[in-house]
C-alpha cells in the first residue's frame, strides 16, 4: 500500500516536469521535447537508457554572450594590463600577440592561484553594453533546458573551445554544470611540491584545443560516448555537431543563430567572433535544428521580462 | 505519514550497508572505515559533501593482476604477432621494440574497430598460470570497496597508467565504473569523416602518459578536484596518493601490497613490473595505509572461498 502510493507520486512528478518556459510554442520547442519523449519513454524505438543520454553544450555564444568578444579575452587582456603596467601600447594589441602575452603571464602560476584570479576578475567585471556580471548574461532558455535534460536523465557537460579552468570556476554556481562535467582547451599543466605542498602549475603552451574537430576527440578522452544531443552556435561547434548526429537511433543537433540586434546581437556568415557560415549550409543539408533567438525565446536573459 | 515512514525507511537502508565483507578486522579496515564514518557523518568535523567525495583507484595491480605482465600488454603482443605473422622473432621483442610496433599496427584504426579487437582477445584470452579470463582476475575486496564507497555517495575514478580504452571496454561490466569515470594514458585520436562516418581514428603516437605525476594531471584534466581517496600499489601511484593527502580535512591514501606468493604473487622493492619501492617509504612517513594481502584480504579472486 505504501510503495504503490510512493511509486504513484513518482510517476506523477515524472509527468508533471514542466517544459523549458522561456522557449515560444513553435517547431523549435516541439522538436527538443519530442526528441526527449523519444530517447526517454521505456518501449519506444528510440529509447536510450540513462547512462547513455550524453549532452554536450558548446559555451560561448551558446550558453552566454560572446560579443562584442569572447569574455575570457577580455579577462586575459586585463591579466596582462596588470602584468605589463609600463606599456600601455597592449590595449592595441591584436589577438594572436595577446594571447602569446598572456600565456607568459599566467605560466608559473599554481591552477589554485589562477583559480582565484578569474573568480575575483568574475565579481568585477562588467559587459560594455548591458552593464552587468558576465555571468549574468547566460541565455535563460538554454539554462532551462540544461535543467530539462537532466530532469530526464540526461547526463549534461559542456565542451568548450575556451580555456577548461575559466569555465569550471563558475559553471557549477551558473549552470549547475560540475568541474567533471566541463570538456575544454587544456593548457600544459606539470605536479610538483612547491614549498612542500602538492600542487598543479600551469605552463606556457597550450596542450589541447577543443574546438572545431577537438571537439569530438575531447568528447572522446572525457567521456568515452557519443553524445545523442548537441548544442552549439557557430562553425568551431559544426564537427561536434556532426560527430553527435552520426550515431545510430535518435540524435539531436542544435545551433542557436544569433539573429536578435535589439536584445542581444545579431550576427553569422561575416563575425569575427562566433563565425557561423559553414556550419548554417550543413544544418540545411543535414537537418539540424535551427533556433532564432528573436523568435524561439521568449526572453533571452534572465533579468528580463518574457516578452 | 507516508513521508514519514519513507523517510525512515531510507535512514534505515542507510545504516544497513555492509563494510565490504572480504576485508579482515584490523587496523586496515578500520582505517577505511572510520575515514568513510567521518566524512559522510554530518556535523562530523569531517564532513565532506558528495559532490567532493572523488575517490580514484589506479588499475594494474591494484583493482586486478598485473603479474606476470600487464595484460595490456599481453594483448599488444597478440596484436603485433597477428599483424607480422611473417616475423615469429616477435616473441623475442623488448618491450620499448614491442610498443613501437604495436603502436603502427593501431595506427589508423578507428577507436571503434580498436575497442572491438580489444573486446573479442579478452573474450578468449587466458592468464598463463590461473587459467582464467583476465577479467576473473580482478581483487574481491576491492570491487567490494568501489561499491561501499559509492554507497556512501563517491564518485569512483579509475586512474591508470594503461590505455584509456583498454580499462573502458570492460571496466562498466566487471567493475561498475562508467567510460567517463576512466581516466588514463591517451594515444593521438583524430576526428574524421570517413567514408561518409564521422569516426575517430587512432594515430601513432601518445598524447599523453597517466602515469606517476602524469596522474594528479590527469585528474586535473579529467575530474577538476583534488580527491579525497586514493588507492594504488606501485611508484607510478606515489605522486596520485601524495596530491590526494595533500588537500585539506579527512583524506585516505593507501597501497595494496603483494606479499601473497601462494594465493597471486608477491613483489615489491626489486620488481619490474608494478615496482614498489619509493612509495613504501614514503607511506611509512606520511602514515598512509599499507594493506597486506596476505593479512588483510580473506580472499583474493570472486572465484575463491574466503578463507
Amino acid at each position: 500500500m505504501t510503495v504503490a502510493l510512493v511509486m504513484f507520486v513518482a510517476h506523477s512528478v515524472a509527468l508533471a516536469k514542466p517544459d523549458p518556459a522561456s522557449w515560444n510554442d513553435g517547431p523549435r520547442k516541439d522538436a527538443i521535447v519530442s526528441f526527449v519523449r523519444d530517447v526517454t519513454r521505456r518501449g519506444s524505438a528510440g529509447f536510450v537508457p540513462p547512462e547513455e543520454r550524453v549532452a554536450v553544450f558548446d559555451n560561448d555564444g551558446t550558453l552566454w554572450c560572446e560579443h562584442p568578444t569572447y569574455v575570457q579575452l577580455a579577462f586575459l587582456l586585463e591579466q596582462v594590463k596588470a602584468a605589463a603596467p609600463d606599456h600601455p601600447e597592449t590595449t592595441d594589441l591584436d589577438l594572436p600577440a595577446l594571447l602569446e602575452l598572456a600565456k607568459v603571464a599566467e605560466s608559473g602560476m599554481t591552477v589554485a592561484a589562477h583559480e582565484d584570479s578569474m573568480r575575483a576578475w568574475l565579481e568585477t567585471a562588467r559587459h560594455p553594453r548591458f552593464d552587468r556580471p558576465y555571468t549574468d548574461l547566460v541565455y535563460q532558455p538554454m539554462v532551462e533546458l540544461l535543467g530539462y535534460l537532466r530532469d530526464h536523465g540526461f547526463q549534461v557537460y559542456i565542451v568548450t573551445g575556451g580555456g577548461i579552468e575559466f569555465v569550471r570556476v563558475w559553471a557549477e554556481e551558473v549552470y549547475g554544470v560540475p568541474p567533471e562535467h566541463v570538456v575544454g582547451t587544456v593548457s600544459e599543466v606539470t605536479y610538483e611540491v612547491r614549498d612542500g605542498e602538492p600542487t598543479l602549475v600551469r605552463g606556457s603552451k597550450l596542450d589541447f584545443v577543443d574546438d572545431g574537430p577537438g571537439k569530438p576527440v575531447g568528447i572522446y578522452r572525457a567521456i568515452g560516448r557519443r553524445p545523442i544531443a548537441a548544442f552549439g552556435n557557430s562553425d568551431g561547434d559544426r564537427h561536434m555537431l556532426e560527430f553527435t548526429a552520426g550515431g545510430d537511433g535518435s540524435r539531436l543537433s542544435l545551433l542557436v543563430h544569433h539573429d536578435d540586434a535589439e536584445r542581444e546581437y545579431a550576427y553569422d556568415r561575416a563575425a569575427g567572433v562566433g563565425q557561423l557560415d559553414v556550419a548554417l549550409d550543413q544544418a540545411a543539408r543535414d537537418g539540424w535544428v535551427v533556433v532564432s533567438m528573436k523568435d524561439d525565446w521568449s526572453r533571452i536573459f534572465p533579468f528580463e521580462e518574457p516578452r
